[in-house]
């Protein structure tokens, strides 16, 4: 059997510590590979995150993260594809397996969610070429469809494969357990993205009842009421031998907490209940 | 074209009124047909409530609410056949026509959601006869996935649709626009539930965003981003001629109000953006 390797997406460490303190904070308890996010990038500059990233030997499993396509006029369309461009050359730049991407929901003006779908199909093949030229393949995340408003219309697994199939190869997925748990055809869904040679990244934490925010109060692996080691079999069954990311959106818990202790306790929950 | 119907679901009064004077609010600007919870039912007894449904001659769409089937103990499984029957019963008393059932999550001690599904069907399967024999239809909601957990996991139109095809006649399906709008599959779904004549119910309410809490945020129709026009579209043409019913649980906005202001906003709010 091969090790399991968590990946940390920095997002877990927002809370404590910037790109250079999760490094080392990450590094201290043996955790070599992270997904960063641009702000974070961006907060240190392009050069000096190289800089960290190299010195420390570091693997990038993802960039955080592109998409938003969704926009009410054309302007703001032509400017996210812009963005989404930038962010591709960002994840080459540092390495990174992969541009995660949040497609977007519904611009402020529409309540057409099936329009907003075919925006954001349109979106990613603006942008395919440009990523299949920086070797950055593009992974697509399905959220809990309790985002399906403001900030993603893609919200299962299924969907997610239909668009791979729709653009061809340099597109992917990344499944979360947070957001896609509860689907009735989790099982074949994961399995036909295994066939499909799609699975790009997996997210992990934990979905707490009661939750107090829906977009900051994840909860820690073990702490809620996810099947995590079943997900992982199901993950494993279709073939990914990638990285298990740990990110956590925790305002009033774990982004309270000292970096370190939030280091220790991922890893320890990662051996234990993941 | 048939005149459209309002049916009032009383949980969207609850802030403001009993069974006796939301009736009566009702009645004062022409809404005729309604929904009572068990809770406001046994709030007056029902022979009370009886009387009062009668004496106006008001038209009872459905009985909220049986269901939760998931429990850790045979026991407490047991009490939970012996409570949904009792709702048959009083759905009969008061001649709704439906009993609406929200079926349940996860109980504390399991992560398993497919096992509660199971529990689910053998659940209705064992309380199917007695509804037969009472004629009293039983209404699967299927909730919005962010209730998997602790409420339902029946969470889009098509698994209920699975249930009703394979528990046979006397089981529906209520389509409630706020769990469902979500779906990339609402249209297919919504025309299979017709044509398989399983349609008990549509509620209607909106989906706010932000949205400050889980359960007890829901908006009031045209505040939030649910294109209820498209909605009613394809639940007409799928063949449904029942009242479209609002539901709105709203412990800090509708709650709050006079009833009478509630009742009219529906009403316009109804015939405005519905």
């Amino acid at each position: 059997m091969s090790e399991r390797v968590l990946s940390m997406n920095l997002a877990t460490l927002r809370g404590a510590w910037g790109l250079a303190e999760a490094v080392e904070g990450c590094l201290k308890q043996g955790i070599t590979t992270i997904s960063p996010w641009r702000d974070q990038i961006k907060a240190v500059g392009m050069e000096e995150a190289r800089r960290i990233i190299a010195a420390n030997g570091m693997r990038v499993a993802s960039l955080c993260r592109g998409g938003m396509f969704v926009a009410d006029t054309k302007a703001e369309r032509q400017s996210a594809l812009d963005d989404n461009r930038q962010a591709i050359d960002e994840a080459a730049e540092i390495g990174a397996g992969c541009l995660v991407l949040v497609v977007g929901g519904l611009p402020p003006s529409s309540k057409d969610l099936n329009e907003s779908r075919k925006v954001v199909a349109e979106g990613l093949a603006a942008i395919l070429p440009h990523a299949r030229a920086a070797k950055v393949p593009l992974a697509v995340e399905p959220l809990h469809p309790m985002y399906a408003a403001d900030r993603a219309c893609i919200n299962t697994i299924d969907q997610g494969l239909d668009l791979c199939e729709q653009l061809g190869d340099g597109v992917g997925i990344v499944i979360d357990a947070y957001h896609t748990w509860w689907d009735p055809n989790l099982a074949a869904a994961i399995a036909r993205a295994g066939r499909m040679g799609r699975i790009l990244g997996h997210h992990i934490s934990d979905w707490l009842v009661p939750m107090r925010d829906m977009l900051l109060d994840r909860g820690m692996m073990g702490d809620g009421v996810i099947d995590l080691k079943a997900f992982r079999a199901m993950i494993e069954q279709a073939g990914y031998q990638g990285p298990q990311e740990v990110e956590i959106f925790s305002r009033d818990n774990w982004w309270k907490r000292p970096g370190d202790d939030v280091v220790r306790i991922a890893l320890e929950r990662f051996n234990t209940v993941c």
